[in-house]
C-alpha cells in the first residue's frame, strides 16, 4: 500500500484512520478489562465484541446453547438446546449435520461432512465427497478430536480427548484412540 | 436485520457505517503491511490490534512471557516469566493453574482443570469436576497437546506434540503418545 | 484502565468511543447476515473483515490458493496455486517452507521448520533450532495433524487426519498415525 493509496482513502482529513485506530484500541481495552473484573478471564478479541448465546441463537441453534465467535460453521447444522460449542471448533453441515442437546463440544473439535482427500490428489479433478453426521444427546467430545463424516454418534456417548472417530459409536459408549474404538467396560 | 434496524441505527446518516467499515479496512490493510515489512510474517487481525507481551502482562503473567490474542484464559491463572504461549491455546485455571518460567506451550496446547464428562453425560445434573494442574520451569510442551486436569508435569520436561497428558511427568523426563508414557533414555 | 485515561483518549468528547462501539458492533452483525444469507456459513469476525484470497496473494501465494485470516504465517513460506489453507493453521517459514499446488491443509495442521526443545529445557540458553521442509503438489493434510521441521512430503501424499509426520513421505503414499508410518496398500 503506496501512500498515495493510504490519503486518497481520506484525502480531506489524512488524520482520520490515526485517529479511528486509537479509538478502536482505547474500546477493545475497556472491554478487556471489563471481562477481567467481571467473569476473571480473557478471550479473543471477536469474542469480547460478540456474545456467545447470541452467535448460538443467530444460526438457528437452540435455546441456552453457547458457541464461541471463531467456530466456523458450514451449510446445514442443527444443533440442540444447552449444548457448548467451545473456540476453535468446525461445524461442517456442507454434507449435514446434527447434534442433540446438552453436547460439550470442546476446543478444538472437528466435525465433518465432508473430506477433499480425492479433490486434492486427483489435482482439482475428482469433487468433494459428501456425508451426513449426527451426534445424539448428552455426549462428550473431547478436545482436538476430529469426528469423520458419515459417522453417527450415540445418545450419553464419551468421546476421548483427541480421539479421531471413523466409525459410528453407540448410545452410552466410551471411546477413544486414533482411530477411536471402544473402552467401555474396561 | 432490516433496513429500518439498520437506519435507526444513524437515523441522521445512513452512510456512517458504510464509510466507518471502508475506513476500518484500511487500518486493517495499513497494520497488516505494517507486519509484513517488519517482521515478515502475518498474524490474525487481533494480533495486529493487540501486542503479546501486554496481553501476557495484563493477566499478571510474568515479564517476557508473551501470549496470542486469542487464547482463552479462564481463572486462576499463574504464570512465570519468559513463557512463550501460542496461539489457540486453552489455559484454564477455573480450578487452578500455575505455569513457570521459559515454558513453550505450543499453537494448540490445551492445559486444563475441569471437565464436563459427567455434566454432558447426565444431561446438565452432574456439576462440573475440578481439580488443580501444575507446568514447572524449562517444559516444553508440543503441538496440540492435551494436559488433563490434575496433573503436575516437573521441570524440564519434554512432552512431545500430539500427547494427551493424563499422570504426572516427573521432572526432566520425556513424555509423548496418547495417552503421553515415558521414552526418557530410550 | 482508570476513568483519567480514558476521558484523556477523547477529553470533548466522551462518547464517541460508545458510539463507535455500537456502530462497530451494527457492522459486524450486517456482514455476518450477509454472510449467512449469501453463502450459508458463519465465519469469525476476522474472516468477515478480510478476503480469504486476498491474504494468500498479500503473502505471495499463488492464483487461487486461500487462506482463513487466523493462519499465523512465519517468514519464508512460498505456496503454489489452488491450495487451500484451513482455519487456525500455522505456517512456519523461519526455517523456508515450500508447499505446491492443490494442497488441503486442513484446518488446524501446523507445519513447522523450527522448534523450541533445547530453548525450553535450557532455561533460553540454547538457541531455537532451524531445517527447511518441504510439501509437495496434490498433497491432502488431514486436520489437527502436526509436520515436524525437516520433512519432505511427496506429490500425491495423503496425511491422515490427527497425524504427526516426523520423517519423509514419498510420492503417493499414504501416511498415518503418531508417528505417522505408511499405510499405502493397506
Amino acid at each position: 500500500m503506496t501512500n498515495t493509496e493510504r490519503e486518497s482513502n481520506n484525502p480531506a482529513n489524512p488524520s482520520v484512520n490515526v485517529n479511528l485506530l486509537e479509538n478502536v484500541k482505547q474500546i477493545l481495552k475497556e472491554l478487556r478489562l471489563e471481562m477481567l473484573t467481571k467473569f476473571k478471564r480473557h478471550v479473543s478479541l471477536a469474542d469480547l465484541l460478540t456474545d456467545r448465546w447470541d452467535t448460538a441463537k443467530f444460526y438457528g441453534f437452540g435455546e441456552g446453547t453457547s458457541c464461541y465467535n471463531n467456530v466456523l460453521i458450514l451449510g446445514n447444522v442443527k444443533v440442540g438446546k444447552n449444548t457448548w460449542i467451545g473456540p476453535n471448533v468446525i461445524l461442517d453441515g456442507s454434507g449435514d449435520l446434527t447434534i442433540g442437546d446438552f453436547v460439550s463440544i470442546s476446543a478444538g473439535v472437528q466435525i465433518y461432512t465432508h473430506h477433499t482427500v480425492d479433490w486434492s490428489v486427483s489435482l482439482g479433478k475428482e469433487p468433494v465427497k459428501r456425508m451426513p453426521t449426527k451426534i445424539g444427546s448428552g455426549v462428550y467430545i473431547g478436545p482436538n478430536s476430529v469426528i469423520q463424516m458419515g459417522v453417527s454418534i450415540g445418545d450419553g456417548a464419551i468421546i476421548g480427548a483427541m480421539s479421531f472417530v471413523n466409525r459410528d459409536v453407540p448410545a452410552g459408549e466410551k471411546f477413544f484412540g486414533i482411530p477411536a474404538v471402544s473402552h467401555t467396560n474396561r
